[in-house]
């Protein structure tokens, strides 16, 4: 498309491209010191002439927004951070960088589609539930909507969580809980408690890959070991621990994210008693628990929250816009949490959300809506696998429960590139690297079988039908 | 009272008192390695013969709660934390120590007055609109209650305070604004990003006691400057800036809390000019601004957000359990944040809380109720600083605006001494010294006048009517 059009309507256009670039920038799909789009380029995407694209990007220069190199292009002006969240060592891929995959989720327009994201879409949370909360909390005492209310966070949910914990065999008091504002700032408060810049920190390979980002705020030594459809592979579990002395082991139960293992009873045993040889703590990431069928292994159990902390929230089955994430464990560590949280938070969750996620919680409706998600997880991880299938990509195992499938790529396909090519058709998907601290996983692609509607799949396999060569 | 009761009757005295021992270290009335009260006292207070409480601490002892040391008694087990968030030197008493007054403040259950807290009473806020919000967002779309959202905090709050921001003259873009979960988080992302430990930070002297409690989890240095009814002394400021070459100032705006002072325009531009020489970066929080009669000057609008950070929340005067926050800086510096926001807390406040907040600040009571608020607050004031003068105790300066009264105590009383003596009678106060790093503040006491109900009133006048020696 040709600009064949007035000084006025050229001006606009002008205007158009200025705010798409800084649409880019604020999502941090453009970084700070990274090249803009070559003009002949930019201007093929936004549809405009090159001087539509010269114009706008000098007046972005003269704002300061952006930088002129002679002969190279225009940049992203930017400091260098005091606090660098990148991986230390040569600048990685961008596709393969956790934020990138997390603000690209999360900043999605409505026509963005997002396998690569890890929650539910809305409709499949119970609405009716929350609706109903909010009308029961429109009726609460003044307090409630108005009072910064108990450091532990709200008694009742405080309540219904130790409940929950008892159910499972672990009876904790109420000194043992703290609620949060999300179970990635539950962990968050445990290593700024426990994590000393430099410490070790053991992780799942493959694990979640914001883990990783939070650790590198935290400024301390990564290492990982395999996880196997049983937990970590213990064998290097235990030569991890005797070479590195690790403070710290971060993992998932229940539902391994993103692999959907599964710890045995055995490995859970083994992995406790390696543990107490080398004074090691747990924080064990409950957080897909309600997925899982019937409830499998738990560290915090079997341990009795001696040296395992549980942590955990509510955005995988009632709401991710509630914010609420709790720590249980052993009341002297609550007790330095509740302090570090006051000096840093002033308190924990908005007791508004906490009462939302506590009324909805005992909602009659509460439990028959997560069975009937269980149901149509079943049913949509079969069927993607079969789709998956077809397409030549295999999931690694097909697990008991929640909504990933970790995958195989066909061979010799790069999830990287992959992810890049589905992105310029507005796809979000999640490359088996961000989840792998040892950058093993190049050939490994998570899907969330929830967030796959039919142009989902025409993109997968349009990028699919692209040869290698294509993408970079 | 003596024991005269049979055995069923002093089991349970027994667990009454070891429920009382439990309840101060849920509290932190005990804390890690603090000693118990003698046997002899403690039965005096708890009403039960020394025996029972012998029995109560063995009990306890035998559950590993507390450890008896022979010859000096028991004390409350507890490890060294790892993270020690108590001033360094020598332990303060405990009356002075941030944590006790927040979590007394906080935790303080239905029977406690709480004149030395930070926050209006519940039916000061404006319950209609947030009711009105509550019902309206039982309507909203299903993704407002069930997703995450925008990693910058949803939209529409920020459009409104992008035009708060722009009523006064500060005209800022949608990527200069970061929502968080509060205004303690809002500095506490700024200083994670900003500071190393071993950093100097320039505080105020008297000044909000949590900022102390959060410099330390960041293991700075604290350097405070003496605060005048007009803003910083800026002669002695001057002076710290050469010598100790903060990285950072974290100051309060609009009415200045404890003091209720307020910068005048010359100071505030004096400030920014030392800052610049200095290359300071300044933090102001304004989280009492909207109970300014008129705006005063404001650094953030001064310096028009280079080197000076707004923070600020909507728990004074809409709701503290919503749980709120914003950081308005330069772009550059909010997209670190938001990542680190990311890594850390996965979002920022519960999105549900930031429709209602939304929601009721753009309700068409709420700048009635707000004036409403400021005209019965300047009467509180005016009504509390009578009545404090019959007793002695002299305001600092007669603020234009807010709840705090900072005062003189009669000459000789010791704030401490008098904090401790109220909370025997179930009154939280606010001693001078938990707000000044230099510890000059002994013979002073922040009152917040809208909790001071009659018998707050009669406990203060009878603590001050016991002679000086009694307390201790």
């Amino acid at each position: 498309m040709k600009d064949t059009l007035g000084p006025m309507a050229q001006g606009s256009r002008t205007a158009e491209v200025m705010e798409a670039i800084r649409r880019r920038l604020a999502t941090r799909a453009l970084a700070p010191g990274e090249r803009l789009p070559s003009i002949r380029r930019f201007a093929g995407v936004m549809g405009v002439s090159p001087s539509t694209v010269v114009e706008a990007y000098d007046r972005l220069a003269a704002e300061g927004v952006i930088r002129s190199r002679p002969g190279s292009g225009f940049y992203v002006v930017g400091v260098a951070p005091s606090l660098d969240l990148r991986a230390p060592g040569p600048q990685r891929d961008r596709a393969v960088d956790p934020f990138w995959v997390s603000r690209q989720s999360l900043d999605a327009g409505a026509e963005v589609l997002k396998p690569g994201c890890g929650w539910l879409p809305p409709d499949w949370m119970p609405q009716t539930a929350l609706r109903r909360a909010l009308r029961q909390l429109a009726r609460a005492p003044d307090a409630l909507l108005a009072e910064y209310g108990s450091s532990l966070g709200p008694p009742r949910l405080r309540r219904i969580l130790a409940r929950h914990c008892a159910e499972e065999g672990l009876e904790i008091g109420p000194d043992a809980l703290l609620l949060t504002p999300s179970g990635s700032q539950s962990i968050d408060l445990v290593c700024r408690y426990l994590l000393r810049p430099g410490d070790t920190v053991l992780v799942d390979d493959p694990c979640y890959f914001n883990f990783q980002a939070l650790l590198r705020v935290h400024k301390v030594r990564i290492v990982s070991v395999p996880f196997t459809a049983s937990g970590p592979d213990l064998d290097l579990f235990a030569a991890a621990l005797a070479e590195h002395r690790p403070r710290l082991y971060i993992t998932n139960s229940a539902l391994h994210n993103p692999t959907g293992g599964t710890l045995t009873a055995q490995t859970a045993h083994r992995l406790l008693v390696l543990a107490g040889a080398h004074d090691l703590t747990v924080i064990e990431d409950e957080t897909f628990a309600a997925l899982e069928p019937e409830p499998s292994p738990r560290l915090a159990v079997l341990d009795g929250l001696e040296r395992v902390i549980r942590i955990g929230s509510f955005s995988k089955t009632l709401s991710a816009a509630a914010r609420c994430g709790y720590v249980a464990g052993p009341p002297d560590l609550i007790a330095a949490l509740t302090d570090l949280q006051v000096a840093t938070n002033f308190g924990g969750p908005s007791p508004i959300a906490a009462e939302i996620v506590a009324a909805a919680l005992s909602d009659g409706s509460y439990r028959k809506h997560v069975e009937g998600v269980r149901r149509r997880l079943s049913r949509a991880r079969k069927e993607a696998a079969a789709r998956l299938a077809d397409l030549g990509i295999t999931p690694w195992l097909m697990p008991r429960g929640g909504f990933y499938l970790w995958c195989h790529l066909p061979e010799g396909r790069d999830a990287a590139d992959l992810s890049r090519a589905a992105l310029r058709e507005t796809v979000v998907l999640a490359p088996g690297n961000i989840f792998s601290p040892a950058q093993t996983a190049a050939g490994f692609m998570r899907f969330n079988v929830s967030q796959m509607p039919e142009r989902a799949w025409q993109v997968l396999a349009h990028v699919l039908a692209e040869p290698p060569d294509r993408h970079g």
